[in-house]
């Protein structure tokens, strides 16, 4: 135990993937507050609201890419990345998941929504195939 | 590895996200089931049921908050914290998604639902607080 | 850490749940290969198309079955088990996924998609099993 808290890649990961599923987290209370202010009511399921459902999806669009991150990123960190290799990872990919969310609740245009959920993929790419290039044994 | 064995917050964690991870996977057949009693049939998905669009919408909300808790209660494991303090945050998480589950599906009047959403959310705050606190490396 | 990359069991499991946690992300960009070959117009959501939404269900599937995997797999490989059962675990889990998959989205005759989802609960189930008598700490 004492050994993780010493690595420093670890640490790292713990601070990243904390902030970014707390920033998943508050999704659900802004989905309350979309519905309260645009007034849909629960018992009628069937008026949907657009902004509630583009904070619905968003939500959605959510657990589809940071629950593949805190996985790989937690197996990647294993693997004994450089630092400052590792920090540039977990910098990017959060950035581009506030960006997403933010081009995603405000409607922004295009391409900022689309291009900030490609650059997050990429990046858990990138570091899954240092996970599998590293640690292979199937 | 027999060091995390030996480590009695990490095999409470084990044991607590176990239970809760194997209470969301039970959402799976109790949706067909009450699918199959309200006779509700896939072929005409548009017909939706009260009582199987609830169980949906409670194991949508399990996703959204136990993936949460098992990822922020990992790190919070190895911030190495005291035994009675790590129970006391698995027990009431655990605890409130229970009473969440019955809450939901049985359509017990509120605010049981709402509250044991917002306690089980506080408890994962409250990790996460110490994960930040303990392991921060930006 | 160097502790963990010498261990077969969590080498193992680093391996088949990072080519699982891929295979889920590939369903993203599946459905908007299929939204776009639909001709399913973003702006008109209340039009869904039935393969659109065959993929999306299994992009869900995929969450509700998969996350257990990763986070009981993961804690399972700090149990020690025996490489051999281990990879047994792995490999059926993982491929029962793959076999679903396929036949969710190519809409194959059952019982190949209900089958599938069954023995990859099974697997998870019996992974739990060794878990919660191994770890037991509540």
């Amino acid at each position: 135990m004492a050994d993780l808290m010493n690595n420093d890649v670890f640490l790292a990961f713990s601070t990243y993937a904390t902030i970014v599923v707390l920033k998943m987290m508050f999704m659900s209370p802004l989905t309350g507050y979309f519905r309260i202010t645009r007034k849909v009511q629960l018992k009628k399921m069937l008026q949907t609201n657009p902004d509630v459902e583009r904070v619905r999806r968003c939500h959605q669009n959510d657990l589809e890419n940071i629950i593949p991150f805190v996985v790989i990123g937690l197996l990647y960190a294993f693997t004994g990345p450089d630092l400052s290799t590792a920090l540039l990872h977990f910098r990017v990919f959060v950035g581009s998941r506030f960006i997403h969310t933010v081009s995603y609740v405000l409607a922004l245009p295009q391409p900022s929504r689309g291009l900030s959920w490609v650059v997050g993929m990429i990046t858990t790419f990138s570091m899954a195939y240092r996970v599998l290039t590293t640690a292979l044994l199937l």
